[in-house]
């Protein structure tokens, strides 16, 4: 049985449909949109080849006119030149803007072709349709999109909300272990800082139920707080800030992103337990579970501190200079402080050295 | 005296300062926005040199830090590499998300530097200062940005409004001649649609009261309908369908923007005429405004009908193969027609070859 969460944004509300075998009733979950007859799907040449097919189908039985265009699988398609290069396809097959474009990969995919939907014709509509983990629970819900700059990873972009989301869960069986399991990085995330009682479930196999549940806590917190202005979005970065300078020194390749973000929640947890209370059971608790994943938590030799840090100075969340880290003072509740000095982080990325259940 | 014009869009509002000599009290005029205490001013290689070092000095004495990145004059520079390019230097200055731009010159680095803000980190600040007629009356202000595709003009974009809009009109008396004539192009055009009265005051030298007229008219339309959403900012495009067309037949560099828009101008005055009462003497005033600037308002043979048709059906603004073509039954009233038909508009691209003051 599909489930359904809405993404409540006023007039750019949208429906997220999670559900396993959704792919082929795209067209029909479209057609109370009135999104227009003709489409692209932008793909990667790993996705495409395997559902790349049945999306197309789906939506033709609609009557929706759909090509598919797909650039290579991998980081690297996220960049201004294929975005212009996918703008340059779109015009070629003669799309305009009663066009629309949908989504099919991961987060890249998401990332890009969302891009290209936002700054096509100043902005056409989109459709998600994630076949990630880490898409299905995170980037596909939200409306960030964009492509990596040479100087850094997502600081070229705009917020674009989709029209509507599609999570086939069935497209996750196809996902190698390590691709898979990076996803419950961010799902672990979320029970952290939002659903303790999300921690207890992972292990059930209920896909549609926990993908359902994490859209749900990203939803109501980009409802209230569309442009991370507020705040409350900020928190969705727990983990983040040291995750993503960790994944930023090792170099792109290295560990996917969910790996990164583990050994940030572990870092962030460490910070939590000395500077907000966070007990040592709950510590553990989240530890174990990324553990559980087959996620690390533990740094090794080869990334040094001083490069963690200095690609953490770079990161576009120091606004003016200023660190505004995400502590979680118990499972379920986190809170953006101000209180975390670099050298407290720097400390909290040593710690990642020493086995992650011994910290002091 | 500075003249000031609201843009009411609500929490996106923003002031038009419009007068001779602004453009040194720029960090005076910014100080209320509270706008952030770093920018890059983004000019062309023809601005720059001119106008780059007062807009400098100007910021500065405000305690603005503001470094100048200068793009090659022209056309060619308004494309996704340069963008892309331009934000790698932002990065490589340091400017993050707390950091503004300020756009000084012309509509291509109005259109590309808004579009590098709207982009940039997903979105930061921006400041127009505009320094032709043309990007004065029209392209500064209303929030539309963006750059070329191999496929056709600005196709590739964002809305994304500006925090103020500095006119210093005492730029606009080093623009060459064919440069300042062409902007009267829109200026008639706001007349024609909005404001007969206008079209007697064009050779009064008030630089200031014509911009700032002009201004208003812009930002009223602009106001009521933000997104092109509800028909009336489309009226904006009177002249613009067969101007485009012509324009792009005719290759960049033929006509300057403006003089295609002086012929696109007269042919839709033509068809007004036939399809909607405008008087013969109406349409004649317009005629001899547009020749009083210089302005074409006769088509050569080198420019075949056939190639403006090619270039007008791939139009944008024919979304869907929809013709919606605006009229104008008396001066100071513009509507939107969806009863001219591809024949009508073939029709007046060929009344074009004729001597302007004569058409049957």
């Amino acid at each position: 049985m599909a489930r359904r969460v809405e993404v409540s944004l006023g007039s750019r509300s949208y429906a997220v449909h999670i559900g396993n075998g959704l792919l082929g009733e795209i067209g029909t979950l479209l057609a109370p949109e009135n999104i227009g007859g003709r489409c692209a799907i932008i793909s990667d040449s790993t996705v495409a080849p395997i559902y790349g097919g049945s999306a197309q189908k789906g939506l033709r039985e609609s009557g929706i006119d759909a090509e598919i265009l797909t650039v290579p699988a991998g980081e690297n398609s996220k960049s201004m030149a294929v975005a212009s290069d996918l703008c340059e396809r779109l015009l070629a097959l003669g799309l305009d803007r009663s066009a629309f474009i949908v989504a099919l990969g991961g987060g890249v995919i998401g990332d890009l072709a969302g891009f290209v939907a936002a700054i096509y014709y100043r902005g056409i509509p989109y459709v998600q349709v994630p076949t990630t983990v880490l898409a299905q629970v995170d980037s596909s819900v939200g409306g960030k999109t964009g492509v990596n700059a040479r100087g850094g990873k997502n600081l070229i972009g705009a917020f674009h909300q989709p029209r509507l989301v599609v999570a086939d869960t069935a497209t996750l069986r196809t996902l190698p272990a390590r691709e898979y399991n990076e996803g419950f990085a961010e799902i672990i995330k979320h029970g952290a800082i939002r659903d303790r009682a999300l921690l207890d479930v992972l292990d059930s196999g209920d896909l549609p139920a926990i993908i359902a549940r994490n859209v749900e806590i990203k939803a109501e917190i980009v409802a209230a707080d569309e442009h991370e202005t507020t705040g409350l979005r900020a928190l969705l970065n727990f983990g983040h800030t040291i995750g993503h300078a960790i994944e930023n020194a090792a170099g792109y390749g290295r560990f996917l992103h969910g790996e990164a973000i583990s050994l940030g929640l572990t870092a962030a947890c460490n910070l939590s337990m000395r500077l907000a209370g966070l007990s040592r059971a709950a510590r553990d608790l989240v530890v174990a579970k990324l553990s559980a994943f087959q996620l690390p938590t533990q740094l090794g030799p080869e990334i040094t501190t001083s490069a963690v840090m200095t690609a953490l100075r770079r990161d576009k969340k120091f606004a003016g200079g200023e660190v505004r880290f995400v502590l979680v003072p118990e499972l379920g509740t986190a809170l953006l402080s101000a209180d975390v000095t670099l050298r407290d982080i720097e400390h909290a990325v040593e710690e990642l050295r020493s086995p992650a259940q011994s910290v002091s």
